[in-house]
């Protein structure tokens, strides 16, 4: 366990892109495999991926590669899927909405169990059988149930009000698609996402690679 | 220009935030800003912020600081904001209907020009008075239209075979949701985006913090 307190952020920042592939290996029975195959499959180099793996005590066998299962299981363990992390969506609107219908959270051990909005054309209405809560009832809600993480898709101007209900409620985790950065305090851990940014970076390779003579 | 070709991966996924905090700057009438400054809003360090911005010949001064709409319009023309890229939205379930209501990729210089799906449902049907069109028309549309960008919300299974249609008609940059990770080849740049991985990352670090002793 002491060994794993030292993963480093780049590397955390990886672990998901290996479970995802290792889930891949698993569902087409591949039970083992190389760094080097790995590292084919991945695009990234094996000596990055048996550098990224020893922080965890190294699974690999020299000469046999990694067991896929066991990988698999471990880094999910690390990862926390094992702890069914309970959600909310704060924000109903397309992104808040988009996200609900995500079924790929759940697959990865996080449970949406309440959606809230302060639309009246939206409150009342279902997604995926549960119906969208006003935002007043925030407060009753966190406090007759565990919530871990609040996704953030309200619009940019109410932003901080409700970033700071968050927090006041307690809720530790909070994963925010509200175009406004919101910082770490030592109250909360926060995962900001920006969209465009990503777009951005397409657009400056297709202009670098394709635009310019 | 012969140093902008040297600006490196890593230096180019940070550039789409100093645009966002430049932008956020000049909305406050804020003029000139210090890297010191920049480095506590931004929270990185004003060493690194000076060692971003010299890749592209220093725009700072001395004792004065960044010229804030210099320095934006400089990163939002090294990002390509003024080519007014034009992208199609190739499944418009969910998540494309999310990312087609996101009026943040106009601002940016991207103009959303056509949304295709095949189910019958949705064709026909109209999202910010774009109607979405069967995907057998594609290739009609973009011998008729400049499509620079196309975004990927398919379902896993499409994947694949979209993604060589796209190449195939020519379209040079691909913004993948589709959840399957996408190459870049040399007929190609590739951006693709994984929710999951940036809330498997926030599940980590509430793990860490939070919940392990």
């Amino acid at each position: 366990m002491e060994l794993r307190k030292k993963v480093s952020p780049a590397v955390v920042k990886r672990l998901p892109r290996y479970y995802r592939y290792l889930g891949d290996l698993l569902k087409m029975d591949i039970t083992r495999i190389s760094s080097k195959e790995l590292s084919v499959r991945m695009g990234i180099t094996a000596s990055q991926i048996r550098q990224d793996l020893n922080c965890f005590g190294g699974f690999g066998q020299q000469g046999y590669g990694y067991n896929v299962e066991l990988l698999y299981n471990e880094i999910g363990d690390i990862l926390g899927v094992n702890y069914r992390f309970k959600f909310i969506i704060i924000g109903a609107g397309n992104m808040g909405q988009a996200l609900a219908n995500y079924a790929n959270f759940e697959k990865r051990g996080y449970e949406l169990i309440g959606i809230f909005d302060v639309n009246p054309k939206v409150v009342g209405t279902k997604i995926r059988d549960i119906e969208v809560m006003h935002t007043d009832l925030l407060e009753k809600f966190v406090g007759e149930n565990r919530v871990d993480i609040a996704i953030l898709s309200t619009p940019y101007t109410q932003t901080p009000a409700v970033a700071e209900k968050i927090v006041e409620l307690g809720i530790k985790g909070l994963w925010n698609f509200s175009a406004m950065d919101l910082k770490l305090t030592k109250d909360v851990v926060v995962e900001n996402v920006h969209l465009s940014d990503s777009l951005m970076v397409l657009g400056y390779n297709l202009k670098e690679k394709f635009l310019t003579e």
